[in-house]
């Protein structure tokens, strides 16, 4: 399977991946839907009539609009039409856009010259907390070993609502937030920017049609309500974290912003690259039982750029494949109550940590709770993130000659406003 | 103050209140704005035109919304011109709509004859833990008196993100929550209906114009953000949440439901009602400090009424003026961080119970765990919430020959859906 564009082996973007995303150029200001393909985009609303199979004839409008949620709540027949069609007009065989430089000239956009923004208005986000390297670090720093995951971890996949008004496209910058913490249990709680800035590495997918309230979805059919998947950075500042989380769970500590890469990458790319589920032991109720494969091999990597410094280092590398819980598993559990979701709506990992020290999603875990230091290069260490610092994220499954992959996922901290 | 609309003096919707919402009739079933006056409707969409005050003149079009988002969006100013203007035409002295007969039978509609929808489209809803009774009542039965209250709910409005894609407006019925639970800790978790579900007498109010992410709403134009309350009834699965809240919050135990009045009642109506607000020790922090009294003399009842019962008997007294934290505080420390809020953001109270027995919100505290029944009358008792009860929360503020209140919020609970 070959393109008439020219695809580096190493891009993300090869003729087996095609993710959707919304951009806008300078001389075109609008948001709309495109695809990418190497280092182009190939803008969906200027060849919508193109998709024109009997599930997409009719619903062509999707393509016109100004985030994916249209396309996303159509279903995965409808997906899967278009992402053939895609395969085929980009691809080396079809005249339609190879041989049609005016079409191309319209259609097909330099990736370098667009702006990105966020692929869907995500309607709610829930986190999860599905990594069991990670979630046995966190565990054992504050409850010791003994006692690090909680009676129910290993029976559901524990999870939580979080803030979507402040998820925010790859390259948005974040000011440090401010807030009340108690640094000192035996003094009053104190107020100013946040001193344990942390990132954590995760990953989300975006849902496709509602499930009515109080009509869960089944593992029969989970796979017909998950779209495609983006990285994470969900921003947490640990300190107001720690102050605040009991009993009801983390609040301000992660609700001024969630990073996410601006390319979803459709569950149907992520196919060849399903391997083994982490195995489950004990056996979790039969409402949560899949034995498909429904594991995803995505190497993972977090860098760091201080403001000082020219290049990036890399802190972590982790996979996605040490996920404990299956995405089918989250999304079966958070509407088996009856809880409704809607296209768009965005479900998250949870930190994605590895068995081994290199591969912890954290600065928490990375530096053991600020017990060490993390290596940066020329000198610069770190324990937490510093003002200036940008945190960039990748993501890809490597295919024999080619990659699905993520792109990235960065964000920059600004200073704290302090009045 | 008068109408030439007869509206009695136990009326909710007199006057002074003229609370928001969103209609549509069966001559009409287009969703439009309207405001509650006696047992009548005035749909907005219809006398648009009049208002035409500065701040309206060029943003009549909000009134012909099917939501009230964008009205929310213009902020108080515009706010307090409507209601002026509102004032004006439905009081005794103005003749534009009382002399025309036309124009009030285009206008008018009875609310029996109205179905009511939800009012706003919800883009993230917060619910806090503000009532000290309520935190001390469960942490009384959980952790023992001692240890009630945890070390931070003094310090600031504890609070959690909630599900905002299953907000249903009164009159909805929903289906009993199936999940997972542990009710032997010796023995694996089971999984079920619900058999302990519950309400929770709860208020909430709307965000108007939004504050830009990274800029928090201060306490000088807390304010300028807060739109108008509503009554909620936040339904929780008691045994579900039990199992599944640690260490990360509440999650599957409320996302099944949660149920909100249909009238937006202005905050403009409700200042002659400020009281004192609760004496806060210790002091709080600057940011969370105002002196201006913020409390609500707002008297609030649930009743229950079983499928076998020809009425509803009355299991609870409460009042807004309860509340420990304000709902400016609320609002001022969810943003502190720099999280953005948008128009029809919801952020509610956490349930309101007050000191004595019989003003607790909750089940869990009126049958302080199951330890004792509550009375519904002709032999009937409850513990908790059975299928086919409906239960009923109702609230108003009093004033001399008129009342400012919110109408019902009710919900159904029909048996769990078990395939």
């Amino acid at each position: 399977m070959t393109s008439f564009i020219d695809i580096k082996a190493e891009s993300d973007f090869s003729l087996q991946n095609l993710p959707y995303g919304v951009f806008s150029t300078c001389d075109n200001p609008r948001h709309r839907i495109g695809v990418a393909i190497g280092d182009l985009i190939l803008d969906l609303s200027v060849v919508a009539s193109l998709f024109d199979g009997p599930h997409l004839r009719d619903h062509q409008g999707v393509f016109k609009e100004s985030t994916l949620n249209s396309f996303m709540s159509l279903g995965r027949a409808s997906w899967d039409e278009v992402r053939q069609r895609l395969q085929v007009l980009l691809g080396s065989n079809d005249a339609t856009l190879r041989d049609d430089s005016d079409l191309r000239a319209k259609a097909l956009v330099e990736q370098s010259k667009a702006t990105m923004h966020l692929p869907a208005t995500i309607g709610d986000y829930t986190d999860f907390y599905s990594s069991i390297h990670h979630a046995t670090n966190v565990g054992t720093m504050f409850r010791g070993k003994e006692n690090a995951l909680m009676p129910n971890w290993r029976h559901l996949p524990v999870g939580y609502h979080g803030r979507a008004s402040s998820v925010v496209v790859s390259g948005t910058p974040l000011h440090r937030p401010v807030g009340q913490t108690r640094p000192d249990d035996t003094k009053p709680p104190v107020f100013g920017p946040c001193k344990l800035l942390d990132f954590e590495l995760e990953m989300a997918f975006f849902t496709g049609p509602p499930n009515k309230l109080g009509q869960p979805i089944t593992m029969e059919n989970a796979e017909d309500h998950m779209f495609g998947m983006v990285l994470m950075n969900d921003w947490s500042a640990r300190d107001i974290q720690k102050w605040e989380y009991v009993p009801l769970g983390p609040f301000l500590a992660k609700n001024f912003g969630t990073s996410i890469s601006p390319w979803v990458v459709p569950m149907a790319a992520l196919k060849p690259f399903m391997v083994d589920n982490f195995v489950q032991e004990p056996a979790v109720l039969p409402y949560l039982y899949h034995d498909d494969k429904y594991n995803i091999d995505i190497n993972l990597e977090v860098a760091i750029k201080p403001e000082t410094s020219a290049k990036a280092t890399t802190v972590c590398r982790s996979n996605f494949r040490y996920m404990y819980w299956t995405v089918k598993q989250q999304l079966v559990h958070h509407t088996v109550t009856g809880c409704n979701t809607r296209p768009g709506d965005l479900l998250a990992s949870g930190t994605i940590s590895g068995p081994t020290e290199d591969s912890f999603g954290s600065m928490l875990e990375l530096s053991w709770r600020g017990s060490k230091t993390v290596d940066l290069g020329e000198g610069v260490t770190r324990k937490f993130i510093q003002d200036g610092d940008e945190v960039i994220v990748s993501g890809y499954c490597q295919g024999e000659g080619y990659r699905v992959g993520f792109g990235t996922c960065t964000g920059k901290i600004l200073p704290a406003i302090t009045k």
